[in-house]
């Protein structure tokens, strides 16, 4: 894994028959659709990974198999976030024996807590990972922004980055004013829309969920910010915006997001629709708005997608 | 299990040793020193119980030896809560084997969900459970605050009764006067402060966290609200009122309460003052400040707690 | 004005013809009503009284009208809170010509401001103040919940007592015990579901709404907690309950109580139901609830209200 | 009044000697300041302006003067938002009276409302405007953020566009998606870093609090935009940053962003540094590191501002 880690890491669906089995032939697909779109890496069990739905043992199981299916040709990240400590480390310690290069670690998310608490949590978690680390910010579901101040403190535990999801574009700059001195530590942002920005400020690129979908899409908007190519950059970011104002809403729920992504998926016939509860499948009248705007969007975009 | 449960269900602190051991002997010692101080139930699991920040084995071990260790003595309910659907019915089953009474659930935590999303969750779950179940609303932690709406339809599916942590007083009212004419649906109280109101305007009762430390305050507590003795009531009310004014208070961070309780009980002798990850125990001056506190209890209570 | 003033002390609502003109009869019946329903004063320009709809003209006027109607015959207290300084200092002015007891202050509530800002701010105007001052805590409408540090700052500048409109009974208790030593300083709930509890607790009384409607009922059950009557207290606090219930549910939007009680004291025939914009009177079909719950109100209160 | 109005549209501080006097020779030297750096217009009577701060003779007498000062050589928008719908009325006229040429309406912000009843508000407002207005959504200072759907309402009244100081990119997007086919309907970001994107994704300009300051970087910030010059760009938005790292945090009060920016303006010798109540101006050590900060500025920006 060559330092500073940039580009387009998507945040993996994970691709399931039911709460308890992976869909092994769709994780296949949809892996070899990512890397065959370029993508610079793959985050696993993140958010839209829905890692906190999935028990332990299919966690493993994803994890291994990912792993193997990969098989080195990109940076394999895994989210090992947990409420419980001892489940974290676990997760850490089976990325290690699969052969994962990093873990990604969130806040606990059930009791609410301060900065001080965070800080120390990953001052006793990081003391045992086995692998490299990057940290996560995602408060409208751990409930805690964490400040730059704290991310600071959990560079100097060794984090080599961060993903930032708050889609707070002040923070972004913050991270990105404050590690700039920093080559090897990437900064990430979590929002899609916030891509360009981030990385013609000087950060390092996207884990984009809707590149589960267009992966190549995303690499050409991340590719046309390095080169700030403003007018690539302001046709591909058009495209990126349809996204939101389509597949990102068809859903009124408040994860509707994920649910969007996968029934995409399973439109363009790439792995399952379903979720975990508590999310769950688009219904038919959702569905077929999904095929309708993937329609469009095949015309729209024809080969160069 | 007489319904409706109604009385003092101290939501019971989980002794440990460490985040991966359980402090056997303080289990012991707490779970006889609340049945001897006339509690009319027993809850574990909940938040006072740390349960997310457990590994399953753990938590299904602590399933075990309480249920040994009360010997339907009291009911004995067990939270279930769980980001992991295929986690809550795992644990459901072994409350179940090990002889529990009834289970405890609240929404998934992790995803934000909408008020439709928590009645299908619960619709799937409730069908699979083995065991009788209560609802537990806690908005502060879950991110959700149930509506009464909601309440009505966990009903309809065979809840027993619901534990409102919320800490309004608005809903509870609402709460109350909704299932008024369900004389076997219980009511409780997460908040200590509200046990005499809920009780003298028709609830059931409280799950109160400071019952861990003085069971039989709470129970006179509520044997006088049941009696509308307004001046028992009072009088041990200012005691209930010096609990937040002291232990509750000592730690400044946002789960402090569940710090206070575990150092108070650690300082009776009762059990270890272990908190697993990312919760955390008292410092040395705090904890003075516990022993110091303790003993005026001790003084003004004298022999009568 | 004997102190520490205490008892019922309705927020008298603001009888209008339209958002510029007083309904001068509607406000001498709804004077009358309240003080032959026994209220320990009155308190005028407040949010229940629009104060902030109505422009400084009109607010002098009712502020003059209001003193002459009383005249006397129990404490008058004039909300004087603006977002403007001399707005401030300008209507203190003129309680004080047209001979109100006291005004009442709460924090300027368009800039976000903090507890630093609030006390400083206070400290500036309090000094210029012509009358004794009273401090109102309401965050849901000022974006600030003054801290008990603060409050305790704002009662070294002068302050009388505190009406506490946040909802937060433990913040009541809190205040109630910070100032038990301070016989003067009286503790209103705004919280009228509060006011049996405030007032066996050590609190003062209650600034409530529904006073408007059922004078009597609330001085009744002010009198019932100065007595700790336990019986008394649970049959009047029902029909209050009521009132939450009914009166102040009826129109679903964020401030319907107050729409509500306009709405009641005109189908009672006190005054007129028009509010100044941005708030507006109930609709027709919500107009015939309130007139159906109105009719079972007086039937069950019959005579003793 | 060209329309769409676009480009750089300062929102004027309001220079003043103390909480109830002007300071006219700051606002001459204000106003020339921002006409010689290029500005396309001025808002006056904003937040930045501390409108609310300011009783309503103030109001009218900036008014007056700022319109004689401009005369014309601007378009000039007065901020009318108020509490008092006769109040925001009673502005309107003066401002059509001293020769304005448009006004800026938020919702009235004391009493929670909803979307209805803004555009209940609204509805009845614009009605009796006799100029021109836009919209403004500020939902940090008036509690409520305009959906889309309030704002197509709204502009179905007559709006010639929308300020929106949320701060939130996707609502942005959302509404100049929205209303992309409406080419006389202008919209404004009130959050200075979003002015390239707006303006490249089919926005107007901002009204940017720091060209109070800068007027000359904002503008050319604004022109390299339109001409989507991306180096440019890229530059001057690192010096726009420079000010959220300096001069806009000096102050770690919630509206510190004004009180730097009147602070600046003093030390650059342009107007008087005082705030109105509740705010206040930085105190000695803050006005020093204001005055580093600008060296280092006006070093590194030399004669180009």
């Amino acid at each position: 894994m060559h330092l500073p880690l940039k580009g387009i890491i998507p945040p993996l669906v994970t691709p399931l028959e039911n709460y308890d089995k992976l869909d092994i032939q769709g994780l296949n697909h949809l892996i070899e659709h990512l890397i065959s779109g370029g993508v610079h890496g793959i985050f696993i069990l993140g958010t839209n990974g829905e890692a906190p739905s999935l028990d332990y043992r299919l966690r493993k199981e994803l994890i291994k198999r990912t792993c193997e299916i990969v098989n080195h040709r990109v940076p394999l990240l895994v989210g090992i976030t947990d409420t419980s400590f001892s489940g974290s480390v676990d997760l850490a310690k089976a990325s290690n024996l699969a052969g994962a290069d990093a873990v990604v670690i969130a806040p606990p998310f059930y009791f609410p807590i301060d900065q001080e608490e965070v800080i120390s949590y990953f001052k006793t978690l990081t003391q045992v990972l086995p692998l490299p680390f990057y940290l996560y910010n995602i408060p409208s579901h751990t409930k805690i922004h964490m400040t730059v101040d704290t991310v600071k403190k959990v560079k100097e535990m060794g984090a080599l980055g961060i993903k930032d999801s708050s889609g707070d574009m002040f923070y972004l700059h913050s991270l990105i004013e404050t590690f700039k001195s920093c080559p090897e530590f990437s900064i990430f942002t979590g929002t899609e829309l916030f891509l360009p920005e981030t990385v013609t400020s000087g950060g390092h690129g996207a884990v984009a969920g809707g590149a589960n979908i267009f992966p190549r899409l995303f690499v050409r908007l991340y590719e046309a910010s390095v080169a700030q190519n403003i007018e690539t950059i302001a046709c591909l970011k058009e495209k990126v915006m349809k996204l939101y104002h389509t597949v990102y809403k068809i859903s009124k729920h408040p994860s509707g997001i994920t649910m969007g992504i996968k029934c995409t998926l399973s439109v363009m016939g790439i792995c399952n629709d379903y979720l975990a509860p508590p999310l769950h499948n688009l219904n038919q009248a959702e569905r077929a708005q999904v095929e309708h705007v993937l329609k469009k969007f095949t015309d729209s975009f024809n080969v160069s997608l």
